[in-house]
């Protein structure tokens, strides 16, 4: 399919890191464009991105409806993707089922029950999904498939977590608590509390091996399993720096949307499980 | 099940390293009991584990056949397990088959194909396996797995896989290589030849990290995958020291077959997948 035209996407949030960072993906990826306009909150402006001069429509200014309608008339196939903000992820989602664009949701917080059901209720074609890094869902997925197939595989054996992000996260890392639980089907005693959180540059650059231009932005994440009697041990990381992995399983995700809305899909609300699954097929 | 009677085990081969092993464990696991005869090969005499004198019967100069029948009579529900020779495999399977004693086969080599054909054809109970290592096996299922649900999802990564075990072993791993399957399946494009094989002691110990009393038996296996901008990767390690992963995965698998003789199953062999996916069951 090189021959065929673009899929346009829309980045809204495209002057935060994230909308930024997949704006970018979006223009270096063949068979994507990225068109001129985007939504914003509170920010009107125009944002380069790798050449491309994005003008942000302040929503709280303009009427975000009519501009979303407009690209959609001058774009036919357009797809939004939304990095914004916690608080206007539930706004958001009803405005694009409203206009009937297809839509990636990247953006986490927000009532998530609340835009889970409306969306799939409406039949508009979308991508849900609170982490976009393809390969750690698809890691997080296996742990998941393993501890379903082979409960208690793992009994007797102690579990240790280490997780190092950014200090400017507080919280225990979300990913880390979804495989934890996994590990405790398979047989560990493992508290989430016990997951320890390094916030220290010493011993992120010491231990971890987080490279110091990547110490305001990275996910590193060790778990290690070992046998009662020493004897034998497991050791999973998934380490990631920066914002590449996740703006590019966007961009994924986008393609993927797009297959299914020109399928026409009976399916019309997806995770990136589903993305994943139809990898053989891309 | 705690007040009942010992699951009688044989450890044909029990003069070896991982048939002595593997009577030990059997000797330190409640609910099972090693019984004081087993057959061997061309090496009678008598062999003390944990305070239990095994008399082993050369099948070369007494009748194996007969030892092994008045063996099942004296221990009713009796089990053998068997970690002999390559050469000895398929005559022991059907020395097995011939008396109706449910066994697990722990010894690799032989005739594979005609082992698993005759056992199978036989209706004969019993657990056939080249890697008794429950969790080892549980995680290169879990990497299949994982492919099946996610082709390509790791396309565009670099795999390096560093495996060291023992001097003495010239070729290269068999669980590497079956790994390897499924990491090319996640769209990784790695040939087997380019394992790094690890068997000299300065990198053993120091860059592998193997134990210095571990140095003449062990398994340690690592892989790494790597994005092409080299912002994420993902390690996977399991490593393994001397044979105790091995010999209590074969305790497992004894009790294991003695449940399905008792419920009498209509299913009679199997495989460490199936004794891993009872794991909730035990």
């Amino acid at each position: 399919m090189v021959d065929a035209t673009p899929t346009p996407v829309m980045v809204c949030g495209v002057g935060g890191k994230m909308g930024r960072a997949t704006a970018s993906a979006v223009v270096r990826r063949d068979g994507f464009e990225l068109i001129p306009t985007a939504l914003g909150k509170g920010r009107a402006g125009v944002v380069d991105v790798d050449g491309v001069a994005v003008t942000v429509i302040d929503v709280d200014a303009e009427d975000g409806e009519a501009v979303l309608k407009k690209a959609m008339e001058t774009y036919p196939g357009l797809i939004v993707v939304d990095y914004t903000l916690p608080e206007s992820v539930n706004a958001n989602g009803e405005l694009y089922v409203k206009c009937g664009v297809p839509f990636v949701m990247g953006t986490t917080g927000g009532d998530r029950d609340a835009l889970l059901r409306e969306v799939k209720a409406s039949g508009n074609y979308a991508v849900i999904a609170p982490q976009m890094g393809k390969q750690v869902v698809a890691f997080q997925a296996a742990m998941k498939l393993m501890a379903e197939q082979f409960p208690g595989a793992f009994a007797g054996y102690t579990l240790t977590v280490t997780e190092s992000h950014q200090s400017s996260k507080k919280d225990t890392s979300g990913t880390a608590k979804a495989i934890v639980a996994s590990f405790n089907d398979l047989g560990c005693d493992f508290d989430v509390s016990q997951i320890e959180l390094v916030r220290d540059v010493e011993n992120q650059t010491g231990r971890m091996g987080v490279p110091e231009e990547h110490l305001l932005g990275h996910a590193f994440h060790t778990y290690r399993l070992t046998s009662a009697d020493g004897t034998v041990s497991f050791e999973f990381q998934h380490n990631v720096c920066g914002r590449s992995i996740y703006a590019e399983g966007t961009v994924d995700a986008v393609g993927f949307l797009k297959r299914k809305v020109d399928a026409k899909d009976s399916k019309t609300l997806y995770d990136m499980i589903d993305v994943l699954k139809e990898g053989a097929m891309n």
